[in-house]
């Protein structure tokens, strides 16, 4: 009996993409999905943030990466997976429905506003699926307990692990579309791997999904494109200053906020983030449309420091950089933010250390904080290998921790010698700058 | 001795481009260009406006084409004109700048908004470039008529008449990266054609850029793909229901208006537009975010024609179609209105004709309303000869302007028997849907 | 019960190619087929003959297009045909097998070799099929008539026209894959198209296999990648010029042999051919090592025309070229072979027109010689309309036979001026050669 | 004035490439050098050897591969060095000619003729460069010693170490180009890094060519395509199957002519390689197409061993292999050889271990055999570092040699039950074969 889980569209919809060529959808509930409020949001979030402001092909949705992953959970199941005795054909939907919902409960900017304002995107994503939506609904049809568990896939409780590592484990459809996206996007030459190879060579087993050991080349391709990835656009030092004004808009927005600031323009939609009381319709409101709009109309605001910084922000005016070790230099920057003070300049917001780090891959070390599931090799023997046991390259990174610490400024400002002259000249030698 | 107008910077600049892999800045006026803010506002609009509603990779933006097109504009004159007898150095300069400016009037879904409001972005590129803005004052360092000279080159009105026709002509740089990077970034195959070889066979010749003998093939590839990019992408039928939405909604705002409706969020930065009293400080406050800010408060209107329309924008809930031919079904045309009044469905928002047509390549044909200059080879005897009497395929397309009509109206309420079922039903009839 | 027809291999075996990506193979009688000595000969004839001389990646085997063939057609059945009640899934074998061989007949540089040998590749496929070969033995397991059928479906004249559309029609796997094979290697930019759309909206329907009318833009860019390929790649004046010393090596080797020549080195390869008694066996050891390894040794033959011809194929010093017109310029070609026997220069060897002609898309015409199956669009209607009936760019090209006459001559002994050197200086000015 | 070092081409000539779209060519001199018959006979030798039998696409010549080379040093001397004031302009012909001419000396299959016949293709190419040659006469017009300059640079003895360094170094052309021209016709997915970024980043610098510090991280991407190429495509467990046969074809038909058997077809070309003196001459007469002419004729040769090991060449019916760890496994492989002979089989040609190792990335260690030298980063200190001490990945992987051992075996031949049964048991028992 055909019911609404089992339900094919009359024709198959597709839609074109750069990446995997078509995303094709046959499935009903997925169609449905496609079209809720919830979801078209995503159109409005861009996939990486204020990286547009280095790579400027960055333009991309959040929509855009959500239907690759599903595109990518729909060929593991359809075309690798079905039919195979230890994969049960019954999580089917589920995969394709936490694929396409994972980030759902991204808002604009994600890092700068968690951190400011305190939020947890996850937590919002939970809220949309769980809560009065026209994704619940949608889901619910399927059937009342649908709902819970594409949540508990999502927040990695669900009790099939095979479902959880197809969508979050250290090779999954998420990283392994947004990898190629955003190479894709930015147009670097990092990012590209055989991932057509990798789909072909996985194979669900008891509790994970494990990469047959014929791929192991190109999952090692896959670890590099990543480890590449990160260093050459995520951490790009010029994404990080714009991050770092976006991180202090908001925070001096905030404050102003909580010292009665009259703001001539009132800003409605982040009232709630202020008082740190939002509800998810505030939170489904917010997308990158509204922050551009608030944005303008603070470029005219009366206090000078947000008022300079939303001008930066939107005009591409951006902190420059210097290397900066905090472990020997903190001295230093006690110093500069002194000097920084005496040239009428508020080190708070014109003078922030930014650190960046990333671990390439990580074989399982029980206990520790961030419990990673490791990738497993299935070699011919039937036998399981931990990734690093097996490839020396991934040995040679897999659990290093690689740091970057970066202290950014305003250098047209410490350029600019219409005032305040000598202590700006101390800056400079102190920064090394000519 | 260096003046402004010949200063390089220190390093030469270079941005990541995914179609022409990367923008090589060296000139201190181009660098000076892009950081102002007239230029940093097309980042806020998107190079195809309502497209991405269909392919949802294109959300890239104008500021991401100028750049192409100042960089095709940059290889043509430092690596194929440089050092020709017929070419003049002198107006290299003026070249980049025309390149890189020359959509620096477009405002967010110029299309509609022009058309509703009566703007013109031609207009609007010239005042930015004349009048009190960054941009100014960067082109009035060079030198003081070079503002006006950048705008005649922009406004076809220069004397130097290969300069306009590198920027505008039927082959120029503005065709050739808009074809090369809507194609990439819908990610359809069409798109592509061999412009480094285009390149390569471009020479000035009197008052026109023609194209060695040798690059025909490469030239007919040229006029394919815009062929198929016209009607594969830029005249797809998703975009045009999109299209039509977007514009009944300002059509419905500015009534409302006039009206002397009363919004629940005062529209600021539409009065006036409504007014038609529009400044260039107003148009420049204009960009997609504000538009899309707009349109999310509208979901919420008491009017329920206002209200409708936006939420189906911003959900992607758009019109369906039928074709339709006005020359033989004005009647039938007549009778759907009269039976969408029935139905309560206002005709004027919710059945629209919508026209879309495009000439692929045009000879030469003086005194006709739009002279377009046609594209010559030259032979290797020395002598020119235009395009489509050389090659049979540009031949065969060129001068034959091909239309296409379509009817537009909501599906969903038409099938939605709730009420007015009798009405409805005739309206499915006549539409022809089940 | 698993027959030889219906057995698949333990595992899947896969070929990296760089056309399709992977070519898959689960049949054995596929995977036996390719072993087979009479296949694994192809390695060693070039899919381009001489173009590999004009476009130094043309270096592709036949092997290589055959199996891309196979994987197209794999493709379509498994993918898009199996299931649909229009088509009969028991002619899957069959059709791969058919894919796989149908170019097993062909020689080295069998343009040449056919034209003055009077072979037909044809014939050969046929005799390899059905004669006493490894192949054969592999089809006959079977079944019995398992042989013929698939020489019937090469030769078109099996009784299911689906199966034979597939693999020759004018949009058939062979055509789809050279003309992107042939693209990759050469490295133009022509011959892409978006073989992915065609294959899925190809649909057997009756005797044929026609196109839903979606797909037209996709199969008009083949058309026109058809075109520019033929032009740009297939007809090249230079590898034209390699054909002409090609075709005169032969036709001389052939001339000496009559004439009871004493070759230095017994060419016994050659021996039936010359005769016109070649046997199958004879045939299947010709390949081009087998005639490269002639030419070498004739390049120190003391016949002083065979002797120089040779030289200039294996050194890539080829004739030059004029346009000429058979038409008009009959008598110039008289006078200019005067000439060339009074500069002692054999007009039959030196001094060769070539034509080339194409039909880019034919619409069927029937009793006319060659009658070609057009290509059908399926509407939404059901109704059938032929291609150049919808489309406006192939009923400009469609039926129009385009052809190209060039006149070949060595030019550097008409510049070689240590004799004859008045007889010479009138044949430059004929030729118009400084 | 223009002497014949400096002419230039009337027009420049330019060959469509695959990998670097363009080779141009402006110089007379280097156009004369591609039209003599030295170098047109790498046409006739593959740049991979017997990988064609692995992957169909790698059928491209050393032709191809050496006008890449040249094109990198071209860009690298024309846009890149020219004008920096460590670089002198006057090795600039020079660099292109030891470019294009570095290779010359390849013979077909290189690698099994060099160990078999003892010879070495370095000795050759310096022979052809300064022997009576067509090569030598076009180098000797730019100036008598000019032959031994080139000679020099691909010898590596050249006083300018910056020349040999862009041709043979750990970051050379030759590099560049093989990596992704062989990753291009195999179409794997390795061998991609951004040499445009490379390129752009090289600097001359006293005696050496190094990178600027901005670019390690194409570097890295580079040594890691340089890693996956080596293991997925270089060291193929099938390649090296068909080098093993290869080189037992040619060992046997040496052992066979050392003990004065008689061939039904006279091997000429091979005698003096039998006899261990190979002039010139002889070696230039040498090319694939002739060894593959000598294997088609001794298919038919009585002699069993030397029949199918061609048989098995040609028809591509390689050895299977087995891992075989050589310091631990050696009584295995005695117990082994002892049954082969039991079983009718001779062990020297039907049981081989073949063992491949690499060394991605090494620094400088005077002093031993193979001293390398190092790659170079250029910090914005202007303080150079050696790349792994900056790279954590390089360092990961240099100085690591990895070894891979594998056991050759006809499979079919121990599979076979007609004769031997017992023996061949006890041998598939050994190997673990079913």
């Amino acid at each position: 009996m055909m019911t609404y889980s089992t339900e094919k569209l009359y024709e198959e919809k597709v839609f074109k993409d750069p990446v995997h060529r078509y995303i094709h959808v046959r499935d009903r509930v997925i169609w449905d999905l496609i079209g809720t409020r919830e979801f078209q949001r995503l159109r409005r979030i861009r996939q990486l943030g204020t990286t547009y402001l280095t790579f400027h092909g960055a333009e991309h949705s959040r929509l855009n990466h959500s239907l690759g992953v599903y595109e990518i959970i729909r060929r593991i199941v359809d075309d690798v997976f079905a039919g195979r005795p230890e994969w049960d054909q019954n999580e089917r939907l589920l995969s394709l429905c936490a694929a396409l919902l994972h980030d759902l409960g991204h808002g604009p900017f994600s890092h700068s506003f968690e951190k400011v304002f305190d939020l947890d995107h996850e937590a919002f994503t939970q809220a949309i699926i769980l809560g009065e939506t026209e994704v619940n609904k949608v889901l619910t049809r399927v059937s009342d307990d649908f709902p819970q568990k594409v949540a508990d896939v999502i927040a990695k409780t669900y009790e099939n692990k095979q479902v959880i590592s197809l969508i979050s484990s250290q090779i999954d459809a998420d990283r392994m579309d947004y990898l190629q996206r955003d190479a894709y996007f930015t147009g670097v030459s990092y990012g590209h791997f055989d991932m057509e190879r990798i789909l072909r060579v996985m194979r669900p087993l008891d509790d994970q999904v494990v990469i047959k050991h014929s791929g192991m080349h190109a999952v090692e391709d896959y670890i590099m494109s990543r480890y590449q990835m990160y260093w050459q656009v995520y951490f790009h030092p010029v994404t990080r200053s714009a991050e770092v004004i976006l991180t202090k808009i908001l925070h001096r927005a905030k404050e102003l906020s909580e010292q009665a600031y009259f703001f001539a323009y009132e800003p409605y939609h982040f009232l709630s983030m202020f008082k740190g009381n939002v509800t998810l319709q505030d939170y489904l409101k917010l997308d990158e449309s509204v922050i551009m709009y608030y944005f303008q109309m603070w470029e005219d605001e009366k206090d000078p420091i947000l008022r300079d910084l939303c001008r930066r922000f939107m005009n591409r005016n951006l902190y420059k950089y210097v290397e900066f070790d905090p472990s020997k230099e903190y001295k230093k920057l006690q110093e500069l933010e002194k000097l920084f003070k005496k040239a009428g300049l508020d080190p708070e917001y014109y003078l922030v250390v930014d650190s960046s780090s990333d671990l390439p891959y990580d074989f399982y070390r029980p206990g520790e904080e961030e419990e990673r599931v490791p990738i497993h090799l299935l070699l011919p023997s039937g036998e399981l290998r931990e990734l690093s046991r097996q490839s020396d390259i991934v040995d040679a990174i897999s659990g290093k921790r690689r740091t970057d610490h970066k202290l950014y400024y305003p250098k047209d400002f410490i350029l600019d010698n219409s005032s305040k002259r000598a202590v700006k000249k101390q800056i400079r030698e102190i920064l090394g700058i000519e």
